[in-house]
């Protein structure tokens, strides 16, 4: 019997951190799921979260909670609309509205304070500074000064036995790159969510800047798009 | 009128942030109070943390609850005893059985996501390498990371509108030099809470690190103590 090393692997129930689940399967980790919910409008997220993990077979999967409304700010946790049919121009010129204060900076730290628990050193997120690179915290040089600042911050990276990895293996593809990285490696993404405004039967609203991207790497993947939308996206 | 810059306070209730509270206020920041109600077994730290913020006259104070019991691993968060009754010289043999993984990780992440909310670029952390050595996120080595992440994990940073400043005023002092500065600056250090292990009265146990330490502290500052013991600490 051979025993694989265990990681944590953030899930968020979206795309990205569905194929980032099972690029750390690949790799021969045991994975241990994480998922944050922090206040989002709707828990249709973390339903999804729910099916990515069990059709993944992760070894576990805990949900915390985190109410990030305390702090208001941003169009994912406070009640701002959410903006549609802006093209992929338009997103990437700007940090968007849709920005979480600190998000990823918390979401680290605390899968840093279950991995520790489970002795594991090994983190896996699904950032991606390419398509939508607004959000300054899917930049390379955040996801390696995190990883310094976790073998400072811990017990196990202080007493040596062994180094923190901050695993980001998306961080440099394109939203199409990545669907045809999950496609071979049998991510069903019909499980996986991505709208920032989805009707109450789960379906995707079709026009905001989550769906215009996913909707477009499917396309630039010559993949079919298995989402269902409300609106066909531009 | 003028206008202080505002600052974010990790206020847990303890006599340390407490402490570093009054330092803010001293260098003239206008004061945002968060506490973390991590899943402790009790809520008097909750209840103290709420008479320092109203006895100190903060701008506002938030309680977040975020349940790092869903992860165990730390006498502070999982239902194991607390160790009693050992010397200062055992407790910083080595890092303390109550250690919280990533704590201040965690927490200084969930502060910088409110400072951002708010526009505010100072956080102070009542951390202290000193007297208590044990845990590796009070090092100044681990505070300095966080300043360099802050300062690119954010929008303000990376926009450079400011940048973040992590302060631990109590970094390089021992419990006495705090106690001396706190009381100096008007702290009422009755209202503040340190024991791992307190009666239902509210009452300090006295026999645990966090009373020995801090009765020490007032023996070395040599004022008078104003906790109360169930029994007298060593």
């Amino acid at each position: 019997m051979t025993t694989s090393a265990p990681a944590v692997v953030l899930l968020s129930g979206g795309l990205d951190s569905a194929t980032a689940l099972a690029v750390a399967q690949r790799e021969g980790f045991d994975c241990h799921a994480l998922t944050l919910a922090y206040g989002q409008r709707h828990t249709i997220e973390i339903e999804a979260a729910q099916r990515v993990a069990q059709a993944q077979q992760v070894r576990d999967h805990r949900i915390l909670t985190l109410d990030l409304r305390a702090f208001g700010g941003s169009a994912l946790t406070a009640d701002v609309p959410v903006p549609t049919d802006r093209t992929l121009n338009e997103m990437s010129a700007a940090i968007p509205i849709t920005y979480v204060p600190a998000r990823n900076t918390v979401f680290l730290a605390l899968a840093l304070g279950w991995a520790e628990v489970l002795g594991a050193f090994d983190i896996f997120v699904g950032v991606n500074a390419v398509d939508y690179s607004g959000y300054p915290d899917c930049r390379p040089e955040f996801i390696a000064c995190f990883e310094q600042l976790a073998n400072l911050a811990t017990k196990a990276g202080v007493e040596g036995r062994g180094r923190f990895r901050i695993h980001a293996p998306l961080i440099h593809l394109t939203k199409a790159e990545i669907i045809r990285l999950g496609t071979n490696l049998g991510v069903d993404y019909r499980l996986t969510h991505s709208c920032y405004d989805p009707a109450r039967d789960g379906s995707a609203c079709g026009r905001c800047d989550s769906c215009v991207l996913r909707h477009a790497g499917f396309v630039s993947a010559g993949l079919p798009d298995p989402t269902r939308y409300q609106h066909s996206p531009a």
